[in-house]
């Protein structure tokens, strides 16, 4: 297996010494029509980036909040008695800034594990202890997903044309991408002819997150509206479909952004292999199945309006859904960092942990 | 069977009398946000209306045409011996508006016959003519929707959620509507319990317009992105998809809008019967099928942009085919003004004529 080269993109990076460095976030609000960079020194900071949505997508939230310890650890010039309490007023600062996503969490429970080993640590060695943490959090992340991206372009033999769903990329991750990081790796293994990119309404992370990473690694990239992944499919154009998940449960139930049950309904009727590729954390084998997850319904506005311009008239209803959940027998296999598993996934997806 | 009642939309309407009366038309460029009519007191400007999608629709732009040879009719002052030249010219101009439009080379036929049935007539005669043609073809329009909502209605016992997509309204006809008629018909049956707007990207005539009627008419309507339809339909909350149709073919292919196809596979993957409501004018028995069709791509710039705003990432492709074809086998019926038809089209539909 050839391995998969890294990614042109990354959604934040380190600039400078620790000492006094600063966090840089791509500000993905501007995309694709504009590269802008922010420049954090604090914790208060990054925190504002997260909730500003300066980056989104679960793993690079992590990430961010990570180094937003380390920033607010290097600050502080407390005494040591005081510590404790400013390590809890960090880390809810930043556990506040998105209250659903979960790698927020795990990242910030890591850098407290992190704290606590360190508890008779002066503050440099723990501000240190802490990006080192905030680094290894943020290089595991792309290693995993080369792996993934790995083992799901395994799957192709031959030239292959690829729809995908959202974005699922370097931006949403530690620079690779889940979904797109298997493109990446067939990419970067020659096996990618075409790549269809959704354009995923409401929020259109397909048209301006997806296809910009697609231009920066020189994929050849078609968009699309979301209702004509259906008439690609028919004419031939479309070989598999890759997409991520916010959610498995148990038994192979995949919950992920509205339009993705449609695709893989589309996929069935076509014969066309529907994938999906998500980092183990992901996986819930605590949840039985699609049933037991709650959908998200967010705000009707960003269905109505684009940008500052109302497209409905006012009186009529308006429903939106986040996400949608395509049932296991839909799914032709789920890709991540420890293999790829096939159905019944009651039985394979706990032989990946 | 109730008979449907007329609807609360009009795409236009005359003002005044015939001597100095005007052609009002809504301004579809303006809706939801703004109702605004525009005055035309001339041929010449009823042609910027129909050429700068003042109004669309087939229907609605042959009315308009008609109106605008009566206009033009009205106009005149020369001598008998030149009006032939002034008819050739009227037709040229409002022929030249929008040149893939059927309903506008029809109506405009319709008043060539009427001209020439009154060669002999005065000025004065021949312009009162063509006033009562276009108001013919005016009425014609909305009695044969009328008549096909009420045979689209009785397919239905109960009450009855109906998805649609695209306008196939008031708007868009002589002021009821095809899918959009029958809606209405079930509406003014007391059968209608919901209807699920597709907002039908890229050009969200779903959203702008279809909302916008069925708030006029008090119809209970909810706006979805086109890739929730599936979501609803799993979630049990779709009864039927009906829409209408720019081209149907002899064996029953539909060409219609863009993501009609997509609704068509999502209904035979849930057993939802999927319609096609149509005028006969648009059934085209010399096409043999859907393969014979010829899909329209359109200006790639309406998906990569909304309004102004610049929604992808310059390098990237986009696809814009306007339509697609829906195969005659995932079509339970197509109903017309002369009734409703059932497979095997090949047979079924010559019988309508």
């Amino acid at each position: 297996m050839t391995d998969a080269i890294a990614s042109n993109v990354v959604p934040l990076k380190w600039e400078g010494d620790r000492a006094s460095g600063t966090l840089r976030m791509l500000d993905q609000r501007r995309l694709p029509t504009e590269e802008y960079w922010q420049t954090l020194h604090s914790a208060e900071e990054v925190a504002r980036g997260i909730r500003d949505m300066v980056i989104r997508g679960a793993p690079a939230i992590g990430i961010a909040a990570a180094f937003g310890m380390a920033l607010g650890m290097r600050a502080f010039d407390g005494e040591h008695t005081s510590r404790a309490l400013e390590l809890r007023r960090l880390h809810d600062l930043l556990a506040s800034t998105r209250p659903t996503a979960v790698n927020l969490f795990w990242a910030l429970e890591r850098c407290r594990q992190v704290a606590e080993r360190l508890e008779d640590a002066d503050n440099a060695a723990l501000t240190d202890a802490l990006f080192d943490e905030a680094e290894r959090i943020f290089q595991d992340d792309r290693d995993n997903n080369l792996r993934l991206g790995n083992f799901g372009a395994a799957l192709f033999e031959g030239p292959t044309r690829i729809l995908t769903h959202c974005n699922t990329g370097a931006l949403a991750t530690g620079g690779y991408g889940t979904a797109l990081g298997v493109i990446r790796a067939l990419h970067a293994q020659g096996k990618l002819t075409h790549v269809w990119v959704d354009e995923t309404r409401p929020y259109l992370q397909g048209a301006r997150l997806t296809a910009w990473e697609c231009v920066q690694e020189g994929i050849d990239a078609t968009l699309i509206t979301d209702s004509m992944a259906a008439h690609f499919m028919k004419l031939g154009q479309v070989d598999a479909v890759i997409v991520g998940t916010d959610r498995i449960a148990r038994n192979g139930d995949v919950a992920n952004k509205i339009g993705t049950y449609m695709l893989a309904v589309l996929c069935k009727h076509h014969n066309i292999p529907f994938y999906v590729a998500t980092p183990l954390s992901t996986i819930d084998l605590s949840t039985a199945s699609g049933d037991d997850i709650e959908i998200e319904q967010r705000d009707p506005a960003e269905v109505s309006h684009i940008g500052e311009r109302q497209m409905a008239p006012e009186g009529v209803g308006v429903a939106h859904p986040a996400f949608d959940v395509t049932p296991a027998n839909l799914v032709t296999a789920i890709i991540t960092e420890a293999g790829v598993v096939h159905p019944p996934y009651t039985r394979s997806l706990p032989t990946l942990f």
